[in-house]
């Protein structure tokens, strides 16, 4: 089975500045010792920053992903360095405006995810997500997309591992302590692996209080080890081969099979 | 609504002491300060002990629930101190056995739930349960039984969350380190608590490995806050307050409501 050389860059992006967040990007990334990186993790809405003080103001930033300014950076780079990239972008079709979570290959754009489970003010601003959860093959592995407070839903990371996935791909911008923790039993309970992609620094834009971010990026095995976690309040690149055939053991002793000994009819 | 004071024993069960095991809960409490204690969980399979070596040896230790001696001194001390108890037997119902955690009131047995998910070994000795999660009011607080390797699927206490409880009570013999902070992530995605009482010690019956137990019993709240967790090796008896109320509250901010917001649409 397929090892894999997995990533995430943990940024802090500057609110609006769509064309500095994505040049910082690919610079950390110039300057890091990135050889063999297959797979990369960034965090939500990484090219516009969080706090949008309005849905007027969203729809200045928000980018059609067709044509759109993030969308085709990434793919520049996705392209050059032979890579898949999993970003959260703020995303606009037609008159409907999504955080979503994008994968994009060597060839462009594969899939898209849309967060379902808007948290707090993103309820104002945001449309929920529409698109099922889904499961894409990128070669060496079976890769899905999860965003932020999603995590908090256990369902999301076992319709995934139903589905087949190895890694979960996690792009955040989490504020609250408690995700960094749970990503481990969302592993444990799946026998998955788990990227999280968070940011760090402070938004205060006015129209609320002010959100401290808590970086904490990390990938997590299926057996619940934090291969790496990054600091709170620095930016950081950091990068693991990875097993996939470790996820796809569902084995937790060898006389359980943690899909195979569910016990539905109780539940 | 209602405060309740719950606890939770940790204790050193000797393998096939039935009475001894008994006296030494009893004794235990005795000297311990339990003044206004209402809900007391005690480990799985408290007064067998855990390792088995064969279904004959099981079915002479395990008891009858109508007529079984660890259900009739709970029921006695249940009665004595006014006190609801949950407690992990060895359950023998006909030709079946069965790993039972029982609820256990002022007036007798209440409750019976059957572990559905056997670990390991359990498989070769223990009939898996039949019995549907359940959800019981003791008057101030809605209880619901869970049993050791439950806490490894999340479809264990959504189903009680979902029923409606508020204190997951969760008798445990555990081997692996990854429970404890798994149940806070149960209680943060259900906004409930969580009562696990586990056991310490080293059982080595020859007929496998021995077990040593972690022990960590601790009680949860449904922010994640770990309210008490006891050592490693040591017995332990502690208790507290909890609030019924934080466990009927089921927004996570002023905009999200954890069972409201969920999209089983995409999952």
């Amino acid at each position: 089975m397929a090892v894999i050389k997995v990533g995430f860059l943990q940024t802090k992006p500057v609110f609006g500045d769509l064309c500095g967040n994505l040049d910082r990007v690919i610079k950390r990334l110039g300057r890091s010792d990135t050889a063999g990186l297959e797979l990369l993790v960034l965090p939500e809405l990484f090219s516009t920053g969080y706090q949008f003080t309005s849905k007027k103001e969203l729809r200045t930033l928000a980018e059609d992903l067709k044509s759109g300014y993030s969308v085709q950076r990434l793919s520049a780079l996705a392209k050059e360095r032979n890579l898949h990239i999993v970003a959260g972008l703020a995303e606009r079709c037609g008159k409907k405006l999504y955080n979503s979570p994008v994968l994009i290959g060597p060839k462009g754009l594969i899939s898209v995810y849309r967060k379902a489970h808007l948290f707090w003010n993103e309820k104002s601003i945001f449309n929920p997500g529409d698109i099922p959860l889904e499961v894409v093959n990128i070669g060496k592995a079976r890769i899905g997309m999860m965003i932020c407070y999603d995590w908090i839903y256990p369902e999301v990371a076992r319709a995934l591992a139903l589905k087949g996935v190895d890694i979960l791909c996690h792009p955040s911008n989490l504020v609250l302590p408690n995700c960094p923790q749970a990503m481990i039993t969302r592993c444990l309970e799946n026998r998955v692996f788990a990227i999280t992609a968070n940011r760090v620094g402070t938004e205060d834009r006015g129209a609320g209080d002010a959100l401290t971010f808590i970086g904490k990026s990390q990938i997590v095995t299926p057996r619940g080890e934090v291969l790496l976690r990054a600091a709170s309040r620095r930016t950081a690149f950091a990068m693991a081969n990875i097993n996939v055939a470790d996820a796809r053991d569902k084995k937790i002793t060898p006389k359980n099979h943690i899909f195979r000994d569910m016990r539905q009819d109780i539940f």
